[in-house]
């Protein structure tokens, strides 16, 4: 049993190339005793954007706060606060906060092999 | 790749023995081609709890809004919105809303295995 909060959360900038004004928090993972999963909390600041990539596994999203887009195979879809998301294996996307002044927070989960 | 939210995931009573004012809905899951992980939100009414129980999956959890307690083992830990909470495999547990007008509505992710 494990709870715990963003607040007790290390939050890092993401320097993978391609992210802009993003920071990554991970308050469940491995490291936790997750069997399977790690959810990860990704805050993009007002015109910030996370890398537009693809890989071999899925994400499962939740936006937290805030709202943008999501950009999947070249096209735009609108996501806000409350909104599921899921990007399958292969696609290639990227989360992009297009408001003026709120942050963007959302989970992004991930097989633990990922991360 | 699927977008949706709360509003348009059909939400059912939670029907299992233990169970106390609980709704369902699952807006991500294999049916909508999750590889590995199921996203499921309950939402505990005011006075309300989830079955006591364990089972040989892990709970990945998130606490989208309101409050009450986790019971896992015996113990009580009170959760809030923004809290997250890993529930490890065989561990008996259970989500009480304690509270007097408030829902508890939180994420319960597992295994697609297990729903």
């Amino acid at each position: 049993m494990y709870i715990t909060s963003l607040e007790n959360a290390p939050k890092t900038k993401m320097e993978m190339e391609g992210a802009y004004k993003v920071f990554k928090q991970i308050p469940l993972s491995a490291k936790h005793g997750a069997p399977t999963y790690s959810f990860r909390v990704f805050t993009i600041e007002p015109g910030g954007h996370t890398p537009l990539h693809s890989h071999d596994n899925e994400h499962m999203n939740y936006i937290i706060g805030g709202s943008g887009h999501l950009v999947v195979q070249g096209k735009h879809y609108s996501v806000k606060k409350g909104d599921f998301a899921l990007v399958l294996p292969g696609e290639e996307h990227q989360y992009r906060n297009s408001s003026a002044d709120e942050p963007m927070v959302m989970i992004c989960a991930v097989p633990k092999e990922y991360e």
